[in-house]
């Protein structure tokens, strides 16, 4: 084939989901064909769309006649015109299946599918090492921000030792309306709910569930070492008050929903849970339904990305741009991978239990003399040490509320000494226990 | 060759300028070397390294005696095993011939070379595309932040209708120095020079020259049509003052050197100046020789990427970042283009006098009744709409100071207007006239 031929050919896209996300990337690519084709000399070309409730689509089926529009997603699996399968159904199954065989099939896959990435993204890579083919996916972390890409090529270089990221909008949401517009925890989600940032079940956002799968999905990339679902240590925003929030910015900290990965002599950290983080740090000004995320590498020092973390157009983006890695140098005669699977290690992963973390603890205790001798002698046979606290007043006169700040204490000694302390006659009740993240430059 | 043969392949590159940047890149190749080689297959080998002051590098020519050292770039350029040209040594000439010539032997190139691309990237790209290879330059702008890359690939299906960076760190050093330490512009300045963050001469960076190259690079591709360093309007910073910091701090706002470019009705709006932008807004809390790029396309919504804009090691981390990109998908058989150039259209750039602008205006005036009237005069006889004015208390009793920003004004009707106010008998002097982007988000 000579060059212009080459380089005036169509790609064919089979598009599996129309639903939210794969209506945005639908209309995307109908919308921008013309441009995109001026820039990469080649034509995104959607032939044929599954969507199992093809029947609420009519005005789709209407006004694009020359597309096949089926319920059956082996028909485009299966089509041998087909380039890429795009992969916009979300959840493990049938996706796994479907993403499988069209691997089998030669087929690049694009996918915006977090949870079947965090939790069998390594069988995944395996069957499209096989086919020489690849499967792309920077759609499934930070929505339309560039993140998967830039680790697999601009920073490739780098020993990535570290990763904070707000990697869920609606959990930034509804901390960023609790503290800004002083919210309870409860109406800042029926609002976060009524704007449509909240699903009607929000348990997946709200647990942490949703970071825990796009952490796996970066820490797999960043430590190049695969990491499942499963290894996330996750705790959610429901425990989070409006007391936390005000008593946090007091002491000069904003909490955040945060998704921690660090590599520490050559083992992997990895964690979802509110942290108290300074006020002054770049991630505490990244406010309502934002990402971002953060790296450290051993060349290019700090960097952050940030942006629309959800919703359907700038997820599309992403998923078109991934789209676009494939089609610039597609060569149906010598399939080949683009970046491939970067876990050529195995790094076991920490026991959290045996971690170390900075807590914000919130204790109401009896008011009288000798209250904090007996906390703190506690404290101090289980080497839990008191960076600071604070007193501060509350309504119920003999009450007193405690704030502790400790150091750097591993997370076993803080849950035993946690354990103790309730016990003690003089605490009345431990109202909140939240990590603190300095997210000072790791050397 | 059979799959292993071509996975086990070296890639030999030929490393031209071994200064700061040169030896940042040629220690991160040789200390990264087995970590490169396991995430992307390939070896990066450096085989020979041109640098015109040889006799300086004694250390390395010992160290390293399978590496060719000589003072002829072209030793390299017409080397048949060297697959990729890195050019280092900065500058248009003799850069722009080892690139060309490079390319003319079928080499792919990377380069740091904001210069040269702002001012020749046409000519390169165009016998890139003759000889079937690529030239990437990721580190030419924001140094280790991955930009270019994403915006070719992840956000390439957007129109990007606007872009605003700090892009220069010895700049934003100076401002965050005058401001947070209350240092005056000169003390600042000397600062920045004894850390070594400004050269000996520093204009090209104070007066917007480094900014302004980098704008061009980063407008021609975010708006798919050549902008040349000449295209861009430009001012430094060289006359901002501490009363200024100090002023736009007490009305809510930041100064920043801005690197801005826009699309607008089909024609290119480009412009390095400093600017008062809100306190509030992501880019204030960018600090000292930190770079970030902020970008707004109609998919993706906002964006923004953050981190060092300059140093050996995070500029050598893009550099290779390019490298391994190209040696990704090397086939010495069948070179093409990666990116390829993506202006494929021409638009015309505005003349600047005739773009909109918010303005500061800092002006001392004669303490006495009726002055401000005979102002308001002129502004108004040249469509200057003023939003808000303020008085500051001044040490010379019979002068005031007024601080006046103005809506939106045509910059024409602006420097008109102030032409006849400078010649006003109630004028003592204009002290300062700084544009003010409130950065809100384009429709």
């Amino acid at each position: 084939m000579n060059k212009s031929l080459i380089e005036s050919m169509d790609i064919n896209i089979g598009l599996i989901g129309l639903g939210y996300v794969g209506t945005g990337v639908f209309n995307l690519i109908q919308h921008q064909k013309e441009y995109i084709s001026k820039k990469i000399g080649k034509d995104l070309k959607i032939v044929a769309v599954a969507e199992k409730n093809i029947g609420a689509k009519k005005d789709y089926l209407k006004k694009y006649k020359d597309i096949k529009f089926t319920e059956n997603a082996y028909e485009l699996i299966n089509d041998e015109n087909i380039d890429i399968i795009v992969e916009l159904i979300g959840g493990l199954d049938p996706a796994y299946e479907f993403i499988i065989s069209s691997l089998k099939n030669g087929k690049y896959v694009v996918t915006a599918n977090k949870d079947l990435m965090a939790v069998r993204g390594g069988n995944i890579f395996e069957e499209a090492e096989k086919n020489n083919v690849d499967i792309l996916f920077e759609a499934s972390v930070g929505g339309g921000i560039p993140i998967i890409g830039p680790l697999k090529t601009s920073l490739a270089c780098n020993n990535i030792t570290k990763i904070v990221g707000i990697v869920n909008g609606t959990t930034n949401f509804i901390l960023t309306k609790m503290k800004d517009a002083s919210l309870s925890f409860e109406k800042a989600l029926k609002m976060a709910q009524d704007l449509g940032y909240a699903e009607a079940n929000p348990a997946s956002d709200i647990e942490g569930k949703d970071s825990a799968n796009k952490l796996a999905i970066l820490a797999s990339i960043a430590f190049n070492s695969r990491v499942h679902y499963d290894d996330v240590y996750r705790e959610g925003i429901g425990k989070i008050t409006s007391f936390d929030i005000q008593y946090a910015d007091e002491i000069g900290y904003a909490i955040k929903l945060l998704a921690i990965g660090s590599e520490e002599n050559g083992r992997i950290n990895v964690r979802v849970h509110p942290s108290l983080i300074p006020k002054s740090h770049i991630l505490a000004s990244i406010k309502d339904t934002y990402n971002a995320v953060y790296f450290y590498g051993n060349y290019v020092g700090e960097i952050m990305s940030f942006g629309k973390g959800a919703g359907d157009k700038p997820t599309a983006s992403s998923v078109v741009g991934d789209i676009i890695s494939i089609a610039r140098n597609y060569d149906r005669n010598h399939k080949k991978k683009i970046f491939g699977c970067t876990c050529f290690t195995s790094k076991p992963i920490m026991p959290f239990i045996q971690t170390t973390n900075k807590f914000y603890m919130l204790i109401d205790v009896i008011d009288k003399p000798g209250v904090l001798a007996k906390i703190a002698k506690v404290f101090g046979d289980y080497q839990v040490s008191i960076q600071s606290m604070i007193q501060k007043q509350i309504e119920t006169c003999d009450n007193a509320r405690l704030i502790f700040i400790t150091h750097n204490t591993i997370n076993k000694n803080l849950n035993e000494s946690i354990e103790k302390i309730k016990k003690l006659d003089v605490v009345s009740e431990i109202l909140n226990i939240i990590r603190v993240e300095d997210l000072e430059k790791p050397n």
